[in-house]
């Protein structure tokens, strides 16, 4: 029984690391179609974001399961708990990727992201791809080492994000308002999803060690 | 044993009733200290954040030691968790009042607000204050058909979202890119606040019924 129910857990992991392949497809294309104006991307982003909702409400109902039947304990108690948490951060990842979508589908077929900071944008999409792969392999191989990485790249998310403001209220900022605020929830949406990456990676370090890495970023 | 267990559950609804008055003055101070720009008081909203986190850590311990130790079946075992995620929400929702509060701090001695949306984030801010007071009843009371009403305060918040984007884009903004910027960000945290209130009690109807509504909102 106890087998099974490592098997049960195992197949949940394969799964959570699905949705962060998921995610992270989404988050790229979601940028391109930022980038490039390109409206048949943007709505495969919006449309496939169904099946990142899909796979977590699976998830959910095998963990409700197998806390029934089962009954863990322990690391076991926890290693389920955690699992319904990261697939709840993962999820949102989902949501985020599909509101970047979602400005490029507003604005298309103009382009909602200026050439000042289309170079900006671009690297967010870049390092948010970058966290959530690192974010895979944390959950793939249980690595607490990659985990700690995952710090560093969101306070280069974190600059990035600066840098966007600092283009915005330049004096050369010749774009009006309405970039401004599309630019703006940009930002933050992938600020947003680099937040939600790294509280993924922290919870594979509870997962590993059983206490909580310190938290060296508020939200 | 069991009654140990019942009792438990019910100073952990308590607790959860207890952050919703917590986060709901948060909210109301971090409004006031918008408009008003109170320096003070914003700086009471960002301080008394770590009050909220605390609750949450406790609540999530206790559920964890309750789960290890009772290994509650069923319907308990669906109180339990959901708990954990209905702490979940409303420790975020203490985070977006203190991110509120954090706008007016930064823009101290100058108000973030021109009086143009001065209305509309007032409302937004009497929106946000309902939807928890409704969201603490509920859970207190596991009030299904409170629950349901909450639809109607988040559909009201999204048209004040919409209108804050409006009054921005109007050809009379007479206000730059600054307090555009601040605004957008502003009204997306009332509307991120709006959203948790409505899951926490989403979380309610799922407790009481073992169904979960149908959602009518994206975020």
């Amino acid at each position: 029984m106890r087998d099974a129910f490592h098997d049960e857990l195992n197949a949940l992991n394969d799964r959570l690391v699905e949705m962060t392949s998921l995610v992270r497809s989404a988050i790229s294309r979601a940028t391109t179609a930022l980038l490039d104006a390109d409206l048949q991307l943007a709505e495969s982003v919006i449309s496939q974001d169904a099946e990142v909702n899909r796979l977590y409400a699976e998830i959910e109902t095998s963990i409700f399961e197998l806390m029934a039947t089962q009954q863990p304990v322990a690391v076991d108690l926890r290693v389920a708990i955690t699992a319904l948490r990261m697939g709840g951060d993962l999820e949102r990842m989902g949501d985020l990727a599909e509101h970047v979508a979602k400005i490029a589908r507003m604005r298309h077929p103009d382009s909602a992201i200026p050439p000042e900071v289309r170079d900006t944008i671009l690297e967010m999409g870049q390092i948010a791809e970058r966290l959530v792969t690192k974010t895979g392999s944390c959950i793939a191989n249980h690595d607490v080492e990659l985990a700690k990485e995952l710090d560093d790249d969101d306070d280069a998310m974190d600059r990035l994000h600066r840098r966007l403001f600092r283009v915005l209220l330049s004096k050369d900022w010749a774009h009006g308002i309405e970039p401004a605020i599309d630019i703006t929830l940009t930002g933050r949406y992938y600020e947003r999803y680099a937040d939600h990456a790294v509280r993924v990676a922290r919870d594979v370090v509870y997962l590993v060690t059983g206490s909580r890495p310190e938290s060296n970023s508020a939200s």
